[in-house]
Parts: structure tokens; C-alpha cells; sequence
């Protein structure tokens, strides 16, 4: 077996794209992945799983249809499955996503925001 | 729908007993928790799950039967379901574990560190 640890900052610093989720483990079917964001993404659902949004740096905000919510750095929230949602940045945000593998960052939303959902790093 | 943070460092504020996982939040049927551990535990597998751990403060050590790992602040492992494990910490080290609800954490090894499966902070 390899016995590497997986380093989160030394990953963050392999890739500067925003938006798009970079894959760093598997746990069974359920992937962890790291991504940085900025601005306004789409509002969008997951219809398949809940999906954890965990801020290593910086701040993000996620607006739902009725409410919002504020993360900060060491926060964390679970956005349930089927919860229509819309991250907002003001200044780059990098968190941590876990979520069922094969999940698409836009959900069903569509439009060039959305990322690949195979990328490892 | 309740829009409330979960802040790691508040959850680690409330309990300071050893080896015993406190859930932070759910997804879909996995769990996020919290461990705060020091010293030596016992070898045990889980056969159900991969078992991801996170080390958030201190060092961890993770013996294996072929091998060991070192985690330091920051980084993450993922210990494959039915592969014997046991951690270790020389000082007391912060992690997050994200595995199956349910799971115990010892495995079938039993012993005087099984824990509760079902305390939530």
C-alpha cells in the first residue's frame, strides 16, 4: 500500500483555476475534493447526495431560496440533496467539497461553469 | 431549513475525553466527527468502510502490518475498509474522521476505548 499523506496545501498550490473541483481522495464511493472559488457561481442542486462545504481559507457565502448562510475559515455546512444553492466569494475562497463521486459542480444548471468531474491532483 | 455554521474549533471547545468520535454533521449516510486522541490504540479494521482521517492539531501516527504513516496539521489519509490499523499520537492530536454512520471504532477488536457510535456535539 502507499503510505502517503495527502498535504491540502501543497495540493491548493498544484492548481489556480477557480470553480473547478480537484479530486484528492475516495473514500468508497464518495470523493474529497479541493477547490478555490470567486464571484457568483449558478444556482444549482444535487438531486443524488448532500454535499459538505468545509472553508480552509478565506470566506464564503451560500445563498439558498429562503436564507443564507456565512462560512468562514474552519467552518463547515451541509447542504442537503436537492437544496437549491448559490456559492458566492467575495475574494478567493478554498474549501474543501465532499461528495458522492461523479457529482457535477452545477448540478443539472448547466453553462461554463461547469467543471469536469474527474480531475485528481 | 437551519443556516448555522459548524465551527471545528467551538466543536473541539465541548469535550476533551480521548478516543471517543463526537459527530459534527451527516451526509447522506456517512458521518463527519470530531476525535481527540493521545497515546495508543488497538489494532482493529473496519470491514465496511474506508475511514478517512484529517489531523487538524498535533501529529498522528498510523501503523500498519507493512508500514507506517506520519499526518501532521493539515493532512488527510484514507485507511481502506478491511486493512488493520492502529493509531497512534504522542502528544494529543485533533482529527476529523469521515467514515459510514455506525461505524465503531474499533472495529470487531472491542476493548476498553469502544465508543459510542451515536453522540452528537
Amino acid at each position: 500500500m502507499n503510505y502517503e499523506p495527502v498535504n491540502l496545501q501543497e495540493k491548493f498550490g498544484r492548481f489556480s483555476d477557480r470553480w473547478a473541483p480537484k479530486i484528492i481522495a475516495q473514500l468508497n464511493d464518495y470523493q474529497i475534493k479541493l477547490v478555490r472559488v470567486k464571484g457568483d457561481f449558478v444556482w444549482h442542486d444535487h438531486e443524488e447526495t448532500d454535499e459538505v462545504f468545509i472553508v480552509i481559507a478565506g470566506k464564503l457565502r451560500i445563498d439558498f431560496r429562503d436564507g443564507q448562510i456565512f462560512l468562514k475559515e474552519g467552518e463547515l455546512f451541509v447542504v442537503p440533496k436537492g437544496v437549491e444553492h448559490k456559492p458566492f466569494a467575495e475574494t478567493e475562497c478554498e474549501m474543501i467539497l465532499i461528495e458522492l463521486a461523479g457529482t457535477v459542480n452545477t448540478g443539472n444548471a448547466g453553462g461554463d461553469k461547469t467543471a469536469p468531474t474527474d480531475v485528481w491532483i
